[in-house]
């Protein structure tokens, strides 16, 4: 994992938020190469689940929403963490966290995820459960990860709200616009991408959970008479594990499925499962599915007064859709990405991404930069990719070095123009995983690699 | 332009945010129409902008950045709007808005941008200007746009925090993580989109100035010794409008440069100019160029206390860079497309997109939904455009209608499988712009269509 991170800090993958000023807690950047992965998964994302189904369209709400959004979905209430402070230190912890720690430790068979905040605190007082610090802790609290701010101009001051804590709400609040301006007949279901915030506590695993990050959240909404729940719920579970598998390229054996417990599911939902990917760290969530019923569109009702019943176009029978919702962090799909990719071999450190998701897909050199006719020939070859396809120049340093660089951030294939391109117009490829060259001529380049990238 | 707004919601472009709860001032949801054509601005200033330029990188920085962020770049201080109450209602204005609109009705020669806080406050006093509602008016004072908000679960309670007034300062402060981690030689720029938040009075002139707006800015860092900074001032000038042009199919004739007075321009700027667009509502900036000089480095090296100078690699001389600032707002970008693509005729309305800009390219219709041969010739016909191109599926209602819909949407083709399409294997295709149709062999559509969209 160090070498992730260190791999990511180097080579403009990640970089620690505001850095100069001594860092904030849990919080990255994404630079010039973590900026094209990102926007790679979100790309690939939004084709499978969004554009190429008929059932599905997108949308983006805002990330501020009026505050009774909140009240109505029972995040004011129910969104919240199990709070511990050291006793001495004043610093704070997650008490599930702690618990789960000592669980391993002592190979007690607790369940954490079936413990809510009373149970959390009779065992920490009663088995003594202490800080990393070796101190005593307090009770646990509840503490609400609503991230808090004000609208300050309008008329009578200023106004409470919130930073959205998921973006699936926006979707609910927009069901009825969106059935009212388009032609969709339930089942169908509705995509989003963007950021939640929400003020935790992490256990600093770089990017893997953050007080800032991007969702992508799908709410697929159908008949509950008609439609058998858990049929779509497979059909879902299905396209998840595909997606990681065939679209992002990663190995089906680090991917399993965990059923929530009855306790761990949240307030709305009737059935959760995790996607979990075997992160260095351990076996974590990647992806949760979640059925949460009509309970978020019959809160929105109450609370708004306003319908946001569904008619069947045929029998007229008005009712409530109910929902199943996939819902991942991209940020996370970029961690799970990056780990898959990360090979160490004797003599060098490459990344397999696969050429959908790879930052540059191509890389052109000439093979020195002071012989004109080289740079020439080699910028003829950019210019006629460069429109097409992700492409890097780079005409300083070896040879050597210039492709150990290219391997470190995954560029599957190096173009060089040597000599003998200016004798037979003919460049040599470079493969990132085999490291094997061959010879192509110039004008069969633009079809060669439209055969593999696109 | 209510005709745009009332478009808008009908056709699912865009929604006031979160109407069922009586919506919140200056917020708008994007619908699956209006996701699709904010997606395709973003992705075309990006391949623009970035991909297609050497000396171009982008990266994507928090919304939450250090305070110290702030403090350095002077918006804690600076960072402000002249705000006036109605004595007698008590609802709050900008006072150069209110001063606009009196010189606009008196016909006075005053050029409001020139007025500093003082000297407003000294002319709503003079001239006796009154709020809308005729009443007397406080004098302004200076209201703060930063939306401030806390992180919370850090020890020792609560920090706060800003969420970014501008996309900008994250450039900034990872000038040096992307000089490390690249291989950029100066001159280069780094380009980002993402979302900002002014806390700010509006008009209400629809999304053209809304609270939470999503930005697209580049800092272009040069050596202010050995590039002259009019000459690239000027590139930027010219890569602005063609871009508006060129790329998304904007009429010149409704822009224009518009110089910044010395007073107007901000703090950081030795010269700005706007672009500006004819809007329904006048003309009105759409984007801004800055020549910032080298104050924002500057400035976080002495907050900083870190050396964020550049060192020439051949003369070893050490400098900070200056930069030139190109910024707008993408959703400001989509306004504009949708008011330049508007087109009222006897008959029906219709947006005049660009293909590039579409929300969907094609629509694949079958003449009759009951007749199976149609549907399922029509879904051949959809299933073999729709990984390459952005398709929309239609099988109700009358043909008429259909157009009609597409038309609105600003759909370039819709393509009709009728009774002859089942005996020779071709289709309709009916231009949007010109009504007119021609028949075309399902065989040729792929690369026919290749040619108008890639």
């Amino acid at each position: 994992m160090e070498e992730i991170v260190a791999l990511c800090k180097r080579r403009g993958f990640v970089y620690p938020t505001s850095a100069i000023y001594g860092g904030l807690a849990n919080a990255y950047d994404y630079g010039p190469l973590g900026v094209e992965l990102l926007r790679n998964i979100r790309r690939l994302w939004w084709q499978y689940f969004v554009s190429q189904r008929r059932d599905m369209v997108g949308i983006d709400s805002q990330i501020i929403l009026h505050p009774k959004t909140w009240q109505a979905s029972g995040h004011l209430n129910s969104f919240y963490d199990p709070l511990v402070e050291d006793k001495v230190t004043h610093k704070r912890y997650r008490a599930d966290h702690l618990i789960e720690a000592w669980v391993e430790k002592t190979g007690s068979d607790i369940i954490v995820e079936d413990l809510d905040i009373e149970a959390m605190g009779k065992l920490i007082r009663e088995r003594n459960i202490k800080s990393p610090d070796d101190n005593q802790l307090t009770l646990p609290r509840k503490f609400n990860s609503l991230v808090k701010t004000y609208l300050g101009v309008v008329e009578g001051g200023k106004k409470e709200v919130f930073l959205r804590g998921e973006t699936a709400q926006g979707i609910f609040t927009n069901f009825k616009n969106v059935l009212s301006s388009t032609r969709l007949k339930i089942p169908f279901g509705i995509g989003q991408i963007g950021k939640s915030f929400r003020n935790e506590i992490t256990q600093g695993q770089f990017i893997f959970r953050t007080f800032e990050f991007e969702q992508a959240e799908i709410e697929y909404f159908f008949d509950p008479e008609k439609n058998d729940w858990k049929k779509l719920y497979k059909h879902w579970q299905e396209m998840m594990v595909n997606f990681v598998n065939k679209v992002l390229g990663v190995d089906k054996k680090n991917l399993r499925w965990r059923r929530h417990t009855d306790r761990e599911r949240s307030h709305y939902s009737k059935e959760t499962y995790d996607l979990d990917y075997k992160f260095p760290f351990g076996w974590k969530e990647l992806w949760g599915i979640a059925y949460r019923t009509d309970y978020d569109l019959k809160q929105h009702m109450k609370f708004s007064g306003k319908n946001l019943e569904y008619t069947d176009p045929k029998t007229g029978r008005r009712f409530i859709p109910h929902v199943i919702e996939p819902a991942v962090s991209t940020t996370r799909l970029f961690l799970m990405v990056l780990v898959d990719a990360f090979i160490r071999e004797k003599n060098r450190i490459f990344l397999k991404l696969s050429p959908q998701l790879a930052p540059y897909q191509l890389a052109v050199f000439p093979l020195l930069a002071n012989k004109s006719q080289l740079v020439n020939k080699a910028n003829e070859v950019f210019l006629s990719l460069k429109n097409k396809f992700s492409v890097y120049w780079d005409d300083r340093g070896n040879i050597g070095k210039r492709y150990r660089y290219q391997d470190e951030v995954g560029t599957p294939f190096c173009l060089t123009i040597d000599h003998q391109s200016l004798k037979d117009d003919t460049v040599t490829i470079r493969d990132r995983d085999t490291m094997v060259q061959k010879r192509l001529k110039i004008s069969q380049l633009n079809y060669y690699f439209s055969n593999i990238f696109l």
